[in-house]
């Protein structure tokens, strides 16, 4: 993990510890927390268009930037509790994306769209 | 952003330049697609009991480590389209955090679950 | 609970039984497996434009009623385990938003867009 | 469609068209929307235990069953743009399941849980 995360996932940690709230704070439940997030943050955009996601007012980003930070609370905290080192998770993810999705072959025409899964 | 996260954003732009994929990637699709992420994660969790969830055999934690992956891939990504540092907005988030539930307060006895919100 | 999703509720109580997967379903993790099925379901519409979400092809529009109906098929499920009739809280929740929204006040002009809670 | 969903379905088109709404509810922002009451329900179970989870107490209940409306409201909202009947999606879902999970292969023993997809 790197520094600041780590750093992030130890305030995390001591934040749990001193409140107790280490029992709820299993694998699962996290995961929850943080699907909920997700989903006030996709709340966010719901009703915006697509030009509108892209230059939010400032009322709006600050809410968005609000859940993009409980997002990344669960997303630490829950990495940290299974030993998952984030950043090479993502990294080993897109590596496997650059192989699957070559550039040459994904590029314009015929398959425009990215697939979904 | 620190070091890793912003070489990581670096990386998902060019991925998205190569394949002329950016015009799919506005904060509303991208918020949609961290859901559907969340979502898959979530669903490897959701037939697990607590304990089950705190030590997965090693194929369910590679599948969950592969889910976490994509979901700090879309959120990373995200961040960097709307021009926010997700790091500072989470350490701003659990200062609230740390402000609004005082350790003293939320320890123990009476009230014993984290809220919700 | 009307008759049809009644006996939805029924056939989905007898799979439950004759599979001995009635200890999964606790309202936590069937909550959890409905959060997973609205994220794939929000997936199938990530990539697409207002307008082609609005007419869907062929093969496009068979997922997303395949997703439509695992998220119906969940939704029952829980509502039938918590004793919640469905119809019932939707109606009452409806009412709630014709009362909260009142359609000369959030008409046109000023407020275009509904809220989002 | 069943009648009950029908006329939640009927009233929802009349909500929507006296407050000038439409336009807002393409079937790309209704998915983001269930999602989101997805999200918000799933955050009600997310610090409970399983057996918490079963028998939920009045306050919490009544949550429960508020966001069980607002999912089913979109739900419905989302099937109607669409032209989906909910009843019939969910029905063959059902009987794919009970084809592919045969009673007798998946009962007890060896393999307990069931998938996740």
């Amino acid at each position: 993990m790197n520094e600041e995360l780590e750093s992030l996932a130890v305030r995390l940690r001591e934040f749990a510890r001193e409140r107790d709230w280490e029992r709820f704070h299993t694998p699962k439940n996290l995961a929850m927390a943080l699907a909920g997030e997700a989903g006030e943050l996709v709340a966010e955009f719901q009703w915006l268009t697509a030009e509108e996601s892209a230059s939010p007012d400032a009322d709006t980003l600050a809410r968005i930037r609000a859940e993009l930070g409980d997002v990344t609370l669960y997303l630490v905290r829950l990495a940290d509790v299974l030993g998952v080192d984030l950043v090479a998770a993502a990294t080993d993810k897109l590596a496997d994306n650059e192989r699957r999705y070559d550039a040459t072959g994904y590029r314009g025409s015929a398959r425009k769209a990215p697939p979904s899964a």
